[in-house]
């Protein structure tokens, strides 16, 4: 039974938990770091580590999600961003941070709309995502369940080896008043490249979700203000847990289909990654944590892409802790060593030390670990 | 059941929310912002907005209250403000602004509590009804129960639509030991125009309300220091869940007389907003959110009516977040579009999108939507 | 029963509440501020205001004293403080706020504690009560579990009216190994002058300690440290309900003997004594509230009585909020008119609105309200 | 039955308690702190004080490691530290105070790791630990669990009196896929000297650690940020319940062996003190609490001994909150007097004074002193 309480006279709220309620808990004997596997496998593709990033223009400029390829992760391209709208990318994140630096918040938020509101263009979108390609590594592409119909066929022409339908919260049979609205599964049988969607948070559009076909579903929002703006506040740990529920039941109900599930909100350290995938996460969307590496496109500024939102931006420019140091490598973010003890750096390596200290070598097992809740 | 807890030996308290404990939560298909209705009907009126302001001096200029009524909401007047006591508006709400700026919060709130001191003129006041009501605009005016027999007919006279009679607290029956209290039932059946009144926070109180012929309760007691001053804090979101208890109770009572619940306090984004409706709220009171807005009296600075109260003010002049920056209108702090991702403008977006993720349409439903406690 | 959780396999622990966790309740008809009445009846005395300052030299100069009693409160005097030790009791403190104005909290503390050491002077002490004697206002000395047995006959000799014996946690039957203890209710029986003990914390104790013939008990350790010193955090509002259990079972047991329980911690506003009475007190003792009273010993500074312990101190010097603002008397603290919103001014105006708000006229029957927890 | 809550769907997770969640609470006659005895015996060893020094090099410099016996206390050294890998250990840790000073925490870790780098030199650990012993007090020697076999032999042969084998996280039986894994039982029964082991923070480790033969079992992994790098977050009250019950029946299944329980970790001031001993530890570790001590290595800076991992550090050095100030000595610090109220000074005070007013005269018996949950 659901833990449910009474917030007034006859009406009920159930109670839930973030990621930050809940620990992990050692209770088994102990193991090597050296003996935990983290390999992630999705559809025919194989990656060392269970990371992709988040598809913000702040992260993902060409250098960067090649080398998230080769630092064993799956780095991911978006579609509507500035990538496909402005031949010269830095001079657009450039503006992007004089905003901010030299007003506010607000300021830079305004940029990122004018910015946005210049047209797609799709030859160049689809230059750049074949100069990904043909780096040799995998590339996932994203576009938005508005916009999905017309550009899928692009991104998938022009090389995208997954497609990721992500919005901050999508259905799989969105309803639309006149109109037609579209049918995510009859679109997804269509392709030829698998499917990543999401963001879903409960039960039902889940299970919804993966009767369409895609191969992963994405858990969360991203790193959105929909807490504020929208009274919708995800608690990951729930929303990790009940989308695991649903894949229970749908492995059930089709006798063995596995649909993975990607955690994308709150992941702020390793620490965090550990508990998403105990919570019963297959991967995590790495989005700000990925901000510090000098390979990433925005210089040590961070945004999520709902930030660009022409009239209801619920994402802002922040910048990242460190700006003053020197600037890790993306490889010393996710493989270490570390010299920075709060689970920012050597994702990798904390990942392997949580599993090895609770006694598991893979991560699927390890998303039976006992819980705690603080 | 209601959920009780024993705080010491015989002693029981009621567990409380508040609306910063919850969130709602998407769990149906999703639908079109666009295909999302907010129109808010209330007597034989019609807003497209269910939004009233504050009935404070530091918001409700003629012209604020004026475009309130033009931006589809409700403009509410303070009656016992200073519109009455001084012919020279602005002079007076200098004189505060000077006091906050070169004392501190207590300065400004001597200097409100001496020009409160200044007699009622009910000519002035009447006129500057007359003003507004000469837009073309609706106007509700707001009085308190202690005033309300002298005053009521007065600004009624003087064009008022809607009389909204409040106070932090009020009961339906005053008890009054010596000299005559007030019988809200009987005197509500006097007037010629609806009225709104209130606060209230629990059952019982709102359902004696409810019978006294109001058409509008307010939940709350807007933004004041009770919780300090007086050991009440109101739990928003029990308060108003229970009064949306009293209204089924009053609706089968009264074979189908439909009691509007109007949220006054702990509302500080649209976020808020949309987690009062859930409550069962059908619209609510928006104080500092709208002292942003460049048409807000207070140019910057806001503080609710009971700042000025003469022995035990219980509210404080503070100074609105971005006094720096260019003031937006309340167009655009109602309407949009919204450069800032904090639920601080767009009002009608953030409302609207919050009602089509979780896959409702119209206001009255939405308060069915599901509920998590956090 | 009470509200236990296990904290580990086979640890229970208790459930407790503090001030801040709860709220006063409206649920009946609202009242007249007017109808109320705080007089405090404790044994042959009345008062008009149900409250006694703590027995700090930062309080209680002979002029505070006085001035408390005028104001309608029991004024308190600390029989071990300063005031008997040094005859020139405004550079006894002076020196006090100098180190801590040129040194720290520490300074300040081992400054407070060479006072300390200087011998009782029990003439100089007997000259002090009885100049407040003479003014005609009641007295009450403060004298610690300790030493009573020594002072008490020359502090009621020179006058006090009422006997505190407060330490910051005692029992009735104190074990001593070796040496005598002191038999509580021997003692007590053989005093002319009531007696108000404390602090005491739990139902037992509590009841042990009225069976000594104590008129009064106070319940909480004042403003100490005792949680990071020592582990033991007093949750104010379990302990006066847990001790307003052992009252009415005393009441029982006597068949109608009245123990007032007066709270002693936790107050930092007028919200605050509003929720003790709820509680189940009678009186509450004011601390830091009263510092800035113009007529405070302190100067803006304040400390609690055992800030000057020899080897143990849980109590520091502080300064109050607004030194660089003119101070108000304290008569403006107690009865107002207030320019300050949040609960620390017109102590007198803020107990009778929450009454009259909640639908009360007197503090007996108040200790009945309804309560949230938050 | 333990408190489990349902976090997501068929996902449980159990309730757990900090100390900071926790308060002792007085409930029979108060006794004298002079009647209490905290004498701690272990082994054959007995001391004044139930304390141990973290085995840091922050803490441990020779002069320290001989004063804590002087005071009372078990000195330990840490094995794998600063003291066998550098001759001039002032020079070592003058450098992590520069890069402190001159960089920031990342480059005072970078440091730490550099001077660990070097190699293990064991005749001068064995010189040093033969130095501290020619003092005549008793020394205890920290060696990890990974190199424990290959250097305990050594540290015995120096001189040490007991072995500490620590890491943040242990368990009995290591697993290990190719080569061969530490047999603890087995090693522990080939020593000579008794053996602490730890940390283990559950019941099940705890019991089969206790099954090694180990004297004491410490509970909790010290001062590091596992919960942001790991996932992993030590509930210390729950924990020390969790491995006292384990306790109970390991005595039971053994006719009598009484194994001690050491916490170490969350342990701030005297109050975490009382609290982890009422939880059901027989003493307890300080770390940063004695970096304040003159004595101390680091002269005002604190690092755990896991802050030095060349890979993944999840510990940092930190200032302790008064350098300006004179430092204490570690005699004032363990035994007062006090002039700081916040239990950071006076432990032994501290600890007395609080079983004396819970009316207990040993540690043992306060193992069952009543709790609250705040």
């Amino acid at each position: 039974m659901r833990d449910h309480v009474e917030i007034g006279i006859g009406r009920e709220a159930r109670r839930t938990y973030s990621l930050d309620d809940i620990s992990v808990v050692s209770s088994r004997r102990t193991r090597s770091s050296k003996d935990v596997d983290t390999t992630w496998h999705i559809d025919a593709y194989k990656f060392d580590l269970p990371f992709m990033n988040h598809p913000s223009d702040a992260l993902a400029s060409p250098e960067f999600v090649i080398e998230m390829g080769k630092q064993g992760g799956l780095g991911v391209i978006n579609a509507e961003g500035l990538w496909g709208r402005h031949a010269d990318l830095d001079e657009a994140i450039a503006k992007v941070i004089a905003a901010y630096e030299e007003g506010d918040q607000a300021a830079a938020t305004r940029t990122l709309q004018e910015l946005h509101a210049a047209p797609l263009d799709t030859e160049l979108l689809s230059e750049r995502i074949a100069q990904v390609r043909d780096s040799g590594e995998i590339v996932a592409v994203r576009v938005s369940p508005q916009n999905v119909r017309e550009i899928a066929p692009i991104v998938i022409k022009a090389g995208a080896d997954l497609l990721v339908i992500q919005g901050t919260l999508i259905s799989a049979e969105h309803v639309n008043t006149g109109g037609e609205a579209l049918n995510l599964k009859e679109f997804i049988g269509s392709l030829d490249v698998p499917v990543i969607a999401g963001g879903v948070n409960d039960y039902t559009t889940a299970l919804h979700m993966m009767r369409t076909g895609a191969v992963g579903i994405i858990v969360g929002g991203g790193e959105n203000t929909n807490s504020l703006a929208l009274g919708m506040e995800v608690s990951m740990a729930t929303a990790i847990a009940d989308v695991a529920a649903a894949r229970r039941d749908y492995l059930d109900e089709t006798g063995g289909r596995y649909v993975h599930i990607i955690a994308d909100g709150s992941i702020d350290n390793s620490g965090d990654v550990v508990k998403a995938i105990a919570c019963g996460a297959d991967a995590v969307v790495l989005g700000s944590p990925l901000a510090r590496a000098k390979e990433a496109a925005g210089k040590g500024y961070f945004w999520p892409a709902v930030a660009a939102h022409p009239r209801f931006p619920r994402g802002v420019v922040t910048e990242s802790v460190d700006l003053d140091e020197q600037a890790p490598s993306l490889e010393q973010i996710l493989h270490g060593p570390s010299t920075m003890p709060w689970g920012v750096e050597n994702f990798e390596g904390g990942l392997k030390r949580a599993l090895a200290k609770c006694g598991y070598t893979d991560l699927k097992s390890f998303q039976k670990v006992s819980l705690h809740v603080n």
